[in-house]
């Protein structure tokens, strides 16, 4: 995925004369070349010298950008650009995102700024803009950064082309960093919908359509696009409101270690390591430690973090890495209390996210357009036995103590949507067979567990449940599933010193986003995805 | 450090008769033993059976804590006892941490949940407490989960035992969950200062000093102290103001990949695995993709997450895996505006814990007594060579263009501390050659850089500086500093399509709030601590 640029081949020994004489007439015609170059170029700086406007305009050296000065200069932002600003100078700095030069005397220059976009107007004035300035714009790489002295001006159309509806009249503009001028993918392309290319293709015109590994390759690029921005936006948004939510409910945010001695909760699906001599792995969840801390008495607690899984999965909802959303919490009496947090916080955030987020919805949907997520104000729970009988009766046999697969799961979200008019719901009491060791049994019958998964249109993002707090029947358990209690035995030993009832869950952030704004694809939602195939950039 | 029970030992082939002969005696020996254990406990039971108070104390089977039913009864909180609750009835569940039989008739009963604590006295009643009852909480292990029930009394001297100045009269007691009758530590022992150590020694006492080793080993157990319960709700304060203060100066939370191909920023102190058969490693810090999100056009970034370091360093500061808050942000003319971030940000962090954690810090202080960190309204600044020259005036010596080491440091701080009164300042324009490749060097003079180190208490807690951003002299300083230019190729591809001027810095989580409470080993603020010889539990 390197672009770098192209090295001077290397000089190969000669194979015979007739290559080394047709090589010698090549290099001849290249000095001539060079030399003709050098000539044009002498004659435009002699032009641009001439310029009494070359003040006005000129690629900024290094030098002045190594913080040499502080000269209180204001930069506006381009996403602040609104008509009451009409006739006032403004300073913008962003990246030219196109540039189409209409005639010697005249140009137009789209500037962006965080996914938000400015037309900016060139035109030769005397006193103010010369032709070789025009001429310098017409000549800028896209996605060089470029600061923009003009005038905000209100046009009588609406504008198309960018997102503020205000123009800058030019006044003066330096190129603070330049872009290569052949780019490996265009932010437009990038930015461009299905829908876009599809109509265009019916009216005969082929569009260009950048697939998912080229974006990735060049992700700096691709990150430009305004649905990506608001996409991490919005991540950060739900991250946010877990977080404060919890917060307030009384929840203690904490760090748990993602260096694990031996290979966590077992099974092969670990990055295995060397510590300092120690076989060790990457935590593929924060599970163990964050029981432990509440054996450790702090209550309730959530951990945002990255967790680790090597499994070969090449789906479009599996990651190797990814940032999960963890909560443990004490409980009175029945795991009913982890799912009311469940249910609130959820409820809270999607509420929050419609208010606050209007405007990179607006940016997500226009590249990724998607219906809003139809939810309840209080979220409907039902048992696993409910949903394996609503399968039944559309025709769909399934294991009763088996686990759904994600063809049955999406079955039943299409379900529930049509019977219950909703997209987010609870399923729980999981048969036993089918959850982690550490999940308690149900009290009238073992062959269920005190467990529940969460579903957004039709596809699992949460699964929680009671823990067993009590060593023997963990150790027994642990057993019962096959694991060597030994190379457990600092987890189950936290368990001998006093522990209290308690449950909790967890959530993947990316998946929570992918699934909120219905995009089909989880590396969509990560900034640097890394799967089996793929561990950069 | 396994405390697991003592399993019964395997039967050995025998070596000759008399050693059969001597076990079956002791085999005779131990069934008599038995048959008397088992008419004691059956008389035990029958006594019990004939208390027709029974129902109101003994252990809750497993089966009652099953989720089995939701009650809708109410927990009180123990923090929240006070005195205008005299006269109620209230429940609350938490660890018996003191159990004191006064006589048959009479116990008390320390409780505690996070961290707080409330005396509870039981004495017998006719038609509420039987002799029995008393018996069966005088038998409490330690640390066992008790739900109380009970009326709120106002004693009226003060209760030097317990945090909250109310008793409760105990009417109803069970135990949720035992703790092993020996802990491997006491939380009275583990919560006890240096102070009262050596007041009590002069006096001719020797009390138990708890190990911070000992303390790690059983960390479910050391992290009920009051102290701990402070420390990490006061880590989870400063990452939140580090967050929402950030957030309201427009930053975006992002979260960087920690899996990373090749060797990361390179050296030798990285956690290297096998990466679906590919070389990888466990990232140092997330400088790299940091700055790549700034040339993908989000503007102002931070990220919590773990950073992971391989060095063989055995100091008080340093951890294999810590909690790195990272910052970076487009600047528009001068690395202060970097500065100013970092100034801004701390003060009001400072601020806000002095205000909102008066009883965490209070809870720490009991076992760590310390002086509130003096800093200014507006951060002091100070370049390196001004540093160097107050260094010269005390007649210390350093090299001008090397580093600072950690007695240097400290010697600086307590010189800054008598000269300016603020033992948090920065100091800035380090020399060129003790900075990073990828560190900006000063346009006055390329000996010294666009760099800063941050200090609380004469110890660095922040490194911070502008980068370069112009690909072809990042290459060639790379190179300089002796790293090869392919093996960060894609860093540096990522600056070659437009990038702007920009800065950062990161911190370490863990030391802030090691230097805020001039605590003296940063073990003490981490949860559950990875050092070179540490990696459980």
């Amino acid at each position: 995925m390197s672009s770098e640029p192209q090295n001077p081949p290397m000089e190969e020994e000669e194979a015979n004369n007739a290559a080394a004489q047709s090589k010698k007439a090549a290099k001849k015609e290249a000095a001539k070349l060079e030399k003709q170059r050098r000539r044009e170029a002498a004659s435009v700086a002699a032009a641009e010298t001439a310029d009494t406007l070359a003040d006005n305009y000129g690629d900024v050296p290094l030098e002045e950008l190594q913080s040499k000065s502080v000269t209180g200069r204001e930069w506006a932002e381009i996403g602040a650009l609104t008509a009451d600003l009409e006739g006032r100078a403004v300073l913008v700095r962003g990246r030219a995102q196109t540039i189409r030069g209409v005639s010697k005397k005249m140009a137009f220059l789209v500037v962006r700024e965080k996914g938000f976009t400015v037309q900016c107007v060139v035109c030769v004035a005397p006193d103010l803009v010369s032709p070789q300035m025009v001429k310098f714009i017409t000549g800028l790489s896209r996605e060089s950064y470029v600061d923009v002295h003009g005038i905000v001006s209100v046009p009588k159309d609406p504008i198309k082309g960018a997102s503020q509806q205000v123009e800058i009249q030019v006044r003066k503009l330096y190129c603070i960093n330049k872009a290569l001028p052949a780019l490996p993918i265009n932010i437009e392309d990038a930015a461009r919908s299905e829908v876009e290319i599809e109509k265009a293709l019916q009216a005969g015109e082929q569009l260009v359509r950048v697939n998912q590994d080229t974006r990735l390759n060049f992700r700096v690029l691709d990150l430009r696009t305004p649905a990506n921005q608001g996409i991490f936006r919005i991540q950060c948004q739900v991250e946010n409101i877990f977080r404060q939510f919890l917060l307030s409910e009384g929840f203690v945010g904490i760090h748990t270690p993602k260096l694990i001695a031996g290979s966590s909760e077992g099974g092969s699906a670990v990055f295995k390591l060397d510590y300092k001599g120690q076989p060790a792995c990457l935590a593929q969840s924060p599970q163990l430690h964050k029981q432990m801390a509440i054996c450790g008495d702090f209550g309730r607690v959530f951990e945002i973090g990255p967790v680790f899984r090597a499994e070969d999965s090449f789906t479009h909802r599996h990651l190797c890495e990814f940032t999960g959303l963890d909560v443990e919490m004490e409980i009175k009496e029945h795991y009913s209390e982890v799912m009311d947090v469940v249910d609130r916080l959820f409820v809270a955030m999607f509420d929050s996210l419609n208010e606050k987020c209007k405007k990179e919805f607006e940016a997500i949907g226009k590249q990724y357009p998607f219906e809003p997520l139809k939810y309840l104000r209080k979220t409907l729970r039902l048992t696993f036995q409910e949903g394996v009988q609503m399968l039944k009766e559309a025709g769909i046999e399934v294991d009763p103590l088996g686990d759904l697969n994600t063809e049955t799961e999406r079955k039943l979200g299409q379900l529930v949507s049509e019977k219950y008019g909703t997209e987010f719901y609870i399923l729980h009491r999981y048969p036993l067979a089918v959850r982690p060791f550490y999940t308690m049994p149900c009290c009238d019958d073992p062959a269920y567990s005190n467990s529940f998964d969460v579903f957004i249109r039709g596809e699992e993002i949460i699964s929680g449940a009671q823990r067993v707090h009590v060593p023997e029947f963990l150790a027994t358990r642990a057993e019962s599933c096959g694991i060597e209690v030994k190379t457990i035995s600092t987890y189950i030993d936290s368990f001998r010193y006093g522990a209290p009832p308690h449950g909790g869950f967890g959530v993947g952030l990316e998946r929570v986003v992918m699934l909120f704004c219905a995009l089909n694809n989880i590396r969509k939602t990560s900034l640097f995805p890394r799967d089996p195939l793929r561990i950069a950039p």
